[in-house]
């Protein structure tokens, strides 16, 4: 399970392994970053060589992406919408199902509560993965915190759209769900 | 040139040859469209192979793409910039400059009224590139302005960032311009 916390200076990037019984393993933790200077068609490439890199050594089953609003802080909000473009871009090409949540849905699933702040995320994040010390930067914990709310919420999450059918992995995902609630 | 009016149902595409005298000849005009019940994920891999065809075919330059605001219409909005990261990371991909106009200098350029409604623009894109038509739907006449907007305005226009320096096509643009203002 791939998780991306979009950004065009920051972009988090976070695959976790989780089983069946909703115990997960941390595989990668990591973030692209791209300068604040350089050509905007070039920070996205930047950004795309990044989660392309990760695709190829942990070859996800399935990319989750922090859902964008347009009445998120303007001043970034284009560039992070671009990057999130991308990241479900890169999702389709490798033939992946990508897969949208929003900031509130993440905290939720985390920590049992949407209106959770940062360092609350980055520490039910470490207990959950059994790290020795919190993840960092707070998109690098972000990322990992999708990631996880994506394999526990499964095809409960919010779908890409209203009516794409089930892909394999989110069909997989629905039947470890009711497995594990018996 | 190519011109591109970033949209998800509707994606314009344009491309035109501008000669240092200022001339323009149409080239390509096209819209790609993706299906607004596909996953977000697939409409937007379609309009990136929309743009590389184009791109593969008519080995443009520079590439050209409308600015988006986070205040213009919010149901929209967040899908034309991410099908604009698209455009912009296809232009990094191919090694191409990009460059970002609002739709105020786009009608300025073409019209020589900033406010001017989408029917001028048509009617003046049509009489520029001598089209015994209007280009039809205003998403395609939309891409065709930006590129003889971006042609016209050569360097000048708003560039990706404040600190990047000029690129070679730029260089030439700005060149050809100097020349055409003895």
């Amino acid at each position: 399970m791939l998780g991306i916390d979009p950004g065009l200076t920051r972009c988090g990037v976070g695959v976790v392994d989780v089983a069946p019984d909703r115990s997960a393993r941390l595989v990668y933790v990591g973030v692209v970053r791209s300068a604040a200077d350089a050509r905007i068609e070039s920070r996205l490439a930047t950004i795309a060589a990044g989660i392309r890199e990760v695709l190829a050594a942990h070859r996800p089953d399935v990319l989750a992406v922090e859902r964008v609003f347009a009445q998120q802080n303007r001043n970034t909000v284009m560039g992070t919408a671009q990057a999130s473009g991308i990241a479900l871009l890169l999702a389709a090409e490798h033939g992946i199902p990508a897969a949208l949540h929003t900031p509130t849905e993440v905290k939720a699933a985390i920590t049992g509560y949407g209106g959770a702040d940062k360092r609350q995320v980055q520490a039910m994040v470490a207990r959950i993965l059994q790290m020795d010390e919190l993840p960092k930067p707070a998109d690098a914990a972000d990322a990992l915190a999708l990631a996880l709310c994506h394999a526990w919420r499964g095809s409960a999450g919010t779908p890409t759209t209203s009516t794409g059918p089930l892909t394999p992995a989110q069909r997989a995902w629905a039947d470890a769900e009711r497995v594990a609630r018996r």
